[in-house]
C-alpha cells in the first residue's frame, strides 16, 4: 500500500547494474524512500569486462562501490545482500539471512547470468564473462596457459595450450577475440623464450552466418575482416556439438584446446522464476509501463525483463535499454504519486558499437554506419563517458594510452583463490622464527 | 660441475622476490645461463601490500610479471612453477609436475610465509599479509564487515563487526593499522547510513613494550602518538593468549571482533627444510659468502637465509638485505668464473621507515631520524623509486594524489572466489533464452 504524507512510499530496487542504478539516481528528487540491494558491493561496467579478462585493466578500474555512487543522494540507502524471494501481494522481500523488507514499489533489475542452453556440463570446461570473478578467472586461465606452454615439451599439448576458443560472436565475443589475438601475437609472445606468435591460435565460433548479428551486415563483414587481419580464425554457421576436457567439437571439426571462453548466451537470474508472474524465454514479461502483469507497482527492467519493442520484437539485452527503462520507471513512480496517468515506455535506440583490437571498430548510429579509426575513437569516447566515476575514467584512459604506445598490458596478474597459509616447517622451528 | 667454454654455467634462482630478481638482473652481463623459477607469475612489491588490503591500490599496481621485467635480458629464462625438492650434491631441482632441472649454481630466494608461532589454529580466524591473495582476502573481510554492520540490528554484533584488530606492530602492522583507522573514520563512514565513525575501533596489539622495535625508541614513540591521533588503540606488552571465533584474548582483556589481521611473524617457506643443510630459527644458515655450508655453489638470500651481521646478530628480514645479498651473490658467481677469491658480504644499512596514515611517517637513515611530513614525503619517494615498472609508478602516484585530495580509496572492491555459474531456471527455459 502506498502511504503518502508523513511516511514516504518505500521503493525497493533489486540490483545495482545499469537498470537499478539509473532508477535510483532518477528518483533523487522524488519524495520516496529508496533501498537498493545488490549481491555485490559494486556497480560493474560490463562492457569493459573483456579488457580485465585480457589483462588490460584492473577490476577496480571498471567497478565502483554502489554506495559511493549514491552517497550524496539522501533518499537512498544501499544494502549488500541477496533477495531470495519476493511476495508481490504482501509487498515483502526476503533476504538470504532470513531478514524481510517491506516495499510499496518494487523494481526488479537483477540482470542475467551465463546460459549454456541446457548443456550445463559445458560449464566445467569453459569460463564465461558476467562478473568480476569470471574476468579474473578468465585472465588466470589465459595467462596460465602461456606459462604452461613455455614449460611444455610435448608439441601437441603446447599447441593445445596456445589455442584459445571464443564461443559466441556477439559484441562481447568479438571484442574478446580481438583482444586475445593482440595479447597472443603482439603483447605476450616477446616475453616467452620458447613460444613464437605463430604458435598461438584464436578461434571465434558462431552459430549464425555472420558476426555481430544485431548490427548491419556490412558492419559484420567489416568486423570479420578486421578480426581476420589480427589472425582470428572466424568459424560461422557452426553450432557447438560438444565441449570436452581438452577439445571443442563442431559439426565438421575437432579443435584441441585447453581454454574455452564462453560468451554465447545469457539467461535471467534465478530470482525471475520466484515472483510467480509469467516468464517468456525465462525473462519476466512486462507491459508497456515496465510493470509485471496484475502488479502495477512492481516493475522489471534490464536483462531480466522481456518487453516488446515497437517492431513487435523483444527489446535487446543491452545497457541502453536497461538505463532508459530505469529512468522511465522512476518517472512512472513520480507520476503515480502526483496522480498522473502512465505513458508507455519508448526505447530510443542510440545505436551499437564494437571494437576489434587497436584502432579498429564498427559503429551504427541510426542510419549512419562507421568502421575503422573513427568508429574506434567514437567507441573510446562513449565508453569513457558512460563509465561511472571520475577516477575510473582517468585510470582507464591512462591505461589505454599506455597500451597504445608501448603495446603492453598493465594487469598481467595471475591470482588464485585465497587459502590459509601452510603449516610451518615444524612447530618448534616456527616458535623460534624471527619476528617480522 | 661448472662447465666453461661452449656450454655456459647454469644458474637456477628459486624465487622472484627482491632477492631473486636482483640476482638475475645483476647476472645480465655474466656469461651464464639463468633460469628463474617462481610459484607466481609476478614480482610483488610487498611494502605496499597493506595498501591493497586497505582498498587504496589495485593488486596489479604493485605486481609486475617477472618475465616482463626480465624480457630484455637475453641470458635469463623465467618459468612459473614450484620447486618441491633440491638435490644439492647432484645439482638437480625437482618441480611440482615431476620435471627435473639441473644446475651448476643455485640461489635459493624463496622467501617467507606467515608464522603463527605454533598456534596454527589461529589461522582459522585471521588473515595475514604475504601474498596478493592474502591482500584481496583481507580487503574482502574488512569491506564485508562494514557491509554486514550496515545491515546488523544487534548492537553488540555491529560493534564486533566494526572492531578491527591488527596483531604485530612491526612496519607492516603499524602501516596497516594507520590505513585501517583512516579507512574507518574518514573514508568509509560517510557512505553508510547506519554507521558513525565513532562506532569503529582499530586496535594494534604488540608483545614488545613499543611499536617498531627495529627502530630508535624516539621514533617508536612518535609513531605511537601518530597512530593514537588517528584513533588507533595501541596495546603494548600484550602477548596474545588465544584467537577464537569472534574474539581475541589478551592477558587482561577480551576483545570482541570478527576481523583479526595478522602481521606478527614470518617463517621460511617449506623448501628450507628440504635442502638437508642446517636450519637456525627455521632459516637456512649461510656463511659470509651467502653460501650454504659445504655447498660453495649453493646460496641462500633474503628472508629464507640466516646470515650474521657485523654485530653478531642475524641480518633482519627486510628487502634491502635481500637485494644487496642478491647483487653480492651475482658478483660471487662472476668472480668464481673469473677465478677471483670471494670477499665477504657486507650489509650497508640504508635505514628504515614506516608511514602512519596521511602526511605522517617515521624514518631512520644512519644516525638521522625524521618524523612528520618530511619523513612521509621521503617514504613516498623511496617507495615509488623502488617500485618496479614505470606504469606501476605512474598508477600508484596518481592513486596517492587522488586519495590525498578527495579522501577516497580507489579499489573498494569485494571479490569472492570464482565458482561455476549456477544452473539456469529450467533447462527448457534456458534453451529458449535469448542470445547475448
Amino acid at each position: 500500500m502506498v502511504v503518502v504524507g508523513e511516511t514516504k512510499a518505500r521503493v525497493l530496487i533489486i540490483g545495482g547494474g545499469f537498470g537499478g542504478l539509473e532508477t535510483a539516481k532518477a528518483l533523487a528528487d522524488v519524495p520516496v524512500s529508496v533501498t537498493l540491494v545488490d549481491r555485490n558491493n559494486h556497480h560493474l561496467f560490463q562492457p569493459l569486462l573483456y579488457q580485465v579478462a585480457s589483462a588490460g585493466l584492473s577490476p577496480a578500474d571498471i567497478a565502483i562501490p554502489i554506495r559511493a555512487v549514491l552517497s550524496g543522494q539522501e533518499n537512498v540507502r544501499v544494502l549488500m545482500g541477496e533477495v531470495t524471494d519476493v511476495d508481490l501481494d504482501q509487498g515483502e522481500a526476503r533476504f538470504e539471512d532470513g531478514g524481510v523488507l517491506g516495499f510499496d514499489y518494487l523494481v526488479v533489475a537483477a540482470g542475467a547470468q551465463t546460459n549454456y542452453f541446457g548443456n550445463d556440463h559445458w560449464g566445467q570446461h569453459t569460463v564465461s564473462l558476467k562478473t568480476v570473478e569470471d574476468a579474473i578467472e578468465m585472465r588466470r586461465r589465459v595467462l596460465s596457459a602461456f606459462e604452461k606452454a613455455e614449460r611444455e615439451t610435448d608439441q601437441a599439448r603446447r599447441r593445445r595450450l596456445l589455442t584459445f576458443v571464443v564461443i559466441g560472436a556477439g559484441p562481447t565475443g568479438v571484442e574478446l577475440a580481438g583482444a586475445m589475438a593482440e595479447l597472443s601475437t603482439r603483447v605476450l609472445a616477446g616475453d616467452y623464450r620458447n613460444l613464437s606468435p605463430d604458435d598461438c591460435r584464436v578461434l571465434l565460433i558462431e552459430m549464425a552466418d555472420r558476426v555481430l548479428t544485431s548490427m548491419a551486415p556490412s558492419l559484420s563483414e567489416s568486423a570479420q575482416k578486421d578480426l581476420e587481419k589480427l589472425g582470428v580464425e572466424v568459424r560461422l554457421g557452426q553450432a557447438v556439438k560438444s565441449i570436452e576436457d581438452s577439445r571443442v567439437i563442431l559439426p565438421n571439426e575437432i579443435i584441441p584446446t585447453e581454454t574455452v571462453l564462453w560468451t554465447a548466451g545469457v539467461a535471467p537470474v534465478g530470482l525471475a522464476a520466484k515472483l510467480g508472474t509469467p516468464l517468456k524465454r525465462g525473462r519476466l514479461e512486462v507491459g508497456s509501463d515496465c510493470a509485471l502483469p496484475h502488479h502495477p507497482r512492481a516493475f522489471a527492467v534490464g536483462d531480466i525483463a522481456l518487453q516488446m519493442g515497437e517492431d513487435g520484437k523483444p527489446l535487446p539485452g543491452v545497457s541502453p535499454v536497461a538505463m532508459q527503462q530505469g529512468r522511465y520507471v522512476a518517472s512512472v513512480i513520480e507520476g503515480d504519486l502526483a496522480g498522473r496517468k502512465r505513458a508507455p515506455f519508448e526505447f530510443r535506440d542510440k545505436g551499437a558499437m564494437a571494437t576489434i583490437g587497436r584502432s579498429r571498430a564498427v559503429a551504427e548510429i541510426g542510419r549512419l554506419r562507421f568502421s575503422g579509426f573513427f568508429a574506434w575513437f567514437l567507441w573510446l569516447a562513449v565508453h569513457l563517458f558512460y563509465l561511472v566515476g571520475f577516477k575510473n575514467r582517468v585510470s582507464v584512459l591512462l591505461n589505454w594510452i599506455w597500451q597504445y604506445v608501448v603495446y603492453r598490458r598493465g594487469a598481467r596478474l595471475i591470482t588464485k583463490a585465497w587459502s590459509r597459509p601452510a603449516v610451518p616447517v615444524t612447530e618448534d622451528e616456527a616458535g623460534r622464527a624471527l619476528h617480522n
